[in-house]
């Protein structure tokens, strides 16, 4: 059995979700599957010492146009949200209670969370909206709100960012395929080719 | 008659390199010229607060194996300089001290100073092997070498870095087409469909 491809990814990013619109469908034309763990930038830039794209000088305005433009090129509707970037652990810690439950449902909220950040600016980082973006796709809204207040679920994103720190993960989206690390939007052309034709 | 592609980039930079096997070719595929435009990243990144990209913890070692994978991806032979990055003043004033005899002599120059660093792991931030580089392509050395420390070639240089901070270039490759900037050796492929369909 081939392993199925690692999608790291923070519910802030847009170039992650860029990629989240396209992995999946990549993956299965090479007969993998995907495991999405998105993980907090936020957590692991106080160890690769980063800032937030936007605020570096001349890179953030060169950022903001190109995410305008990457959002064309990949033919998804995209607004720059009014708060960027935002903390992701409500919408993580909601992502793993469902991934350990269904982790279909799971990816399809994950989708529907980075729809309401970076199509609707909403404000992904409030627990109730996190809650609001699942209820609307059938999941139970207390349920949710429960889970992103869970200790077990807490410790279970903590352990995911860890292992996720452990393997070299230091951007969004970053990609693994059979051990190959990929960083970005703009490499899901390689991991085609990685795919289909292994080391080039 | 269409506006020439303006391509920015540093010598010290991997992912310059890479671009500097293609970018000519790619502008003449749409009827378009290029102008070389060589600048000093370290005096870049004293106003963006950028790093070197392989000193950042995580984000460098990642770098290190990808600068390798895409060297293969582009079909090009690399090696990693022992001494990296280093300045790229020499190889810039000889390339604008050149340029303004020979434009298209200067581009040969800049192509043979990359390989010289990023193949032969000649250190070219030493005046002397930028000259003897130049040398090798017939022009002469001891000019080369007071091209190095002319007043008005200093300025030159000085003047090209100033106006690419003014115009936004904050890493290398950067890459204007009509006004549109692009930074990075993946945004070859935006780079064509721009050349090829404008503005999408």
């Amino acid at each position: 059995m081939p392993q199925p491809v690692d999608f790291y990814f923070d519910f802030s990013s847009p170039y992650g979700y860029f990629a989240a619109s396209r992995i999946d469908a990549l993956a299965a034309r090479h007969g993998r599957s995907t495991v999405w763990r998105p993980v907090l930038l936020g957590a692991i830039f106080k160890i690769s010492g980063q800032q937030p794209l936007t605020t570096i000088p001349m890179k953030g305005s060169y950022a903001l146009h190109d995410l305008v433009r990457s959002a064309r090129w990949f033919n998804l509707p995209f607004r720059m949200p009014g708060k960027f970037p935002v903390s992701s652990i409500a919408p993580c810690r909601a992502y793993y209670w469902l991934q350990d439950r269904d982790p279909a449902a799971a990816k399809t909220l994950a989708q529907a969370l980075y729809r309401a950040y970076f199509v609707e600016d909403r404000d992904i980082s409030s627990p109730e909206i996190t809650a609001n973006v699942a209820a609307k796709l059938g999941h139970d809204k207390s349920a949710v709100l429960q889970a992103v207040n869970d200790a077990a679920v807490k410790e279970r994103l903590r352990s995911e960012v860890d292992a996720a720190i452990e393997r070299g993960v230091f951007g969004s989206p970053y990609i693994i395929v059979d051990g190959e690390p990929f960083w970005g939007s703009d490499r899901l052309d390689q991991i085609e080719q990685w795919l289909a034709k292994g080391k080039w």
